[in-house]
């Protein structure tokens, strides 16, 4: 009887880091490759990828200084998260058949140790979702939301880059907590994809020539939770609008992560004047918090109030693609990556 | 036998708000007025104002705009602590000779409430020091540092406009913390200052031309709490040395108060890279931390390690020039104005 193993073909596709971008990353910063497929040492599990995340956090690891975290050097396959599923292991508590998820990177297979990866239920939620609105990405929305904005019954929550896979969801669980929730999206579509699939209470368009004063109308009593993701010249027109006490957690920057020049941001003064908590965080500082968030995600879910939207690209050659059409906003929700044909 | 009130002037001066200034004050913001004295009504007091203070959140009432406080209208007496002596009282615990200070403005005398007043032992420490190192100067400092800053021994604490009333008590309260206190000051005397009569561990020249290769010298292990009085270009300049998890209290942005452009940020994605904490704050929101602050301030000060400058102009007339001066940094320490010849 043939093992998984034995139907494995001898090389598989990686995409490699080819060179640094100087701004916006291009084609040939990446590079695609063909290896030798190893099979599990003792202690690994070897996985064959069916979905590969690209997200704005990769940006920064592209960069040629640390940012929170390593930066990646020229030459490795490039990092991304996958949904995938066991193909053969030698590690306890893993058979074929297997769906996990990890950071098992751009390419076809990955070998991986127990401790990178886990389980997860693709009867309860479909697999992608654990790559979104279910895995890192609502983790990241419900910490910084949770955790760091505070949020009470009453406020307001204001969430940029709010169609995306993170900023949708803070919406979603602002209302859960009896928040008004307002969204800065990019465009009119975008901008009718908050307010209807998500159901904030609105949306602003970052986009259009009256941004500053429709946003302050969306917001009439200001805003008590700033949940930032973009930085930039819309946090500098957000500032002015900020309550007392008021409190901003910066989940990321993307609208800095391909800037040649950073914007330089005018208002910090309300900082002051208004009391405000800004703070920087990243998911993976706050693993302790990582069960409460799963749990009341996936409690969302199953009542049927936790929403998103994915834009699925074919084909790891095209991945590079996705990932530079995403960081330029192009994508609906969580951009997705196939790697294995339907 | 006469009483305190039948010794009293039938006029008084006041200094009051002439006009708005665009950018920096200028003279022509000011009038020096002569009014009648009253005696105090039932429930009232009435001082004769000692020594005034005048400080940099004064110009941040004489905005258009409220900040965290109500800016004062055209014709208003000027806000500002003193601290006076009891001429005559009808209310409760307040007898003519106690020395108290308080909110009392830009005038010779005033009339307050007792809860606007509070009761000093100038035996314990001069006059003064109550409205600086052991008064709402030492108490905003030790706040900031304390509540917000939360600094470890072993930590470095940064403090900006490090020769200033505020600044000069962080470091010491930094040392006394057992951390690395280090100084931003302008030009070389107040760096000396700094170090030689506060004790800091150093202190950089913002004005020099090697500022930042310099900062980054005086903090080989980076910096953990930045207490920021300043704002603008040296904010900028700090944020790349900010370690992981560090806290940066914003007690003030004096650089920016008289700035009719603000200065733009650019470093703000350290914010995030290094998930960094910015809080605003403001003494009158906390305090129930006041007795706390009072106690460790006194005790350190009785200690002898708790030392502080004040730079004293001479008449009430000359307030609005000290006022002036005391923004653009001309001051060492704390700035008063003597308003009794003594």
């Amino acid at each position: 009887m043939p093992t998984a193993t034995d139907q494995l073909p001898a090389v598989h596709r990686q995409i490699v880091y080819a060179q640094r971008p100087h701004g916006t990353p291009t084609a040939d910063c990446f590079q695609l490759a063909t290896v030798p497929l190893q099979p599990p040492a003792p202690g690994q599990v070897l996985v064959r990828n069916d979905v590969l995340s690209v997200d704005p956090y990769i940006r920064m690891r592209m960069e040629e200084k640390d940012s929170y975290a390593p930066v990646m050097a020229i030459g490795d396959v490039l990092v991304g998260r996958t949904v995938a599923q066991v193909v053969d292991s030698r590690a306890e508590g893993f058979a074929p058949g297997d769906w996990v998820v990890g950071r098992l990177g751009w390419q076809d297979y990955s070998l991986a140790a127990p401790g990178e990866l886990q389980k997860i239920d693709i009867t309860a939620a479909p697999a992608t979702a654990y790559l979104g609105a279910l895995g890192s990405t609502g983790i990241t929305a419900w910490v910084g939301l949770m955790a760091f904005g505070q949020p009470k019954a009453g406020e307001t929550v204001l969430v940029s880059a709010a169609s995306g896979a993170v900023g949708s969801v803070v919406g979603q669980l602002a209302r859960l907590q009896g928040c008004r929730a307002v969204g800065i999206a990019g465009g009119a579509a975008k901008c009718e994809l908050v307010r209807e699939a998500y159901g904030f209470d609105d949306c602003v368009d970052y986009k259009a020539p009256d941004f500053a004063e429709a946003l302050r109308r969306a917001v009439p009593q200001g805003v008590d939770v700033y949940f930032d993701n973009v930085g930039g010249p819309i946090l500098d027109t957000v500032l002015p609008l900020l309550n007392n006490f008021s409190r901003v957690p910066v989940c990321g920057l993307v609208s800095q992560y391909n800037a040649t020049e950073p914007y330089g941001v005018k208002n910090l003064r309300e900082i002051f004047n208004r009391r405000v908590t800004m703070r920087g965080f990243v998911l993976s500082d706050h693993r302790d918090l990582w069960p409460r968030a799963t749990q009341a995600l996936a409690e969302a879910y199953a009542a049927g109030r936790l929403h998103y939207r994915e834009t699925i690209a074919e084909g790891l050659e095209n991945a590079p693609q996705a990932f530079i059409d995403m960081l330029a906003g192009a994508n609906v929700g969580k951009q997705l990556v196939r790697l294995r044909a339907a």
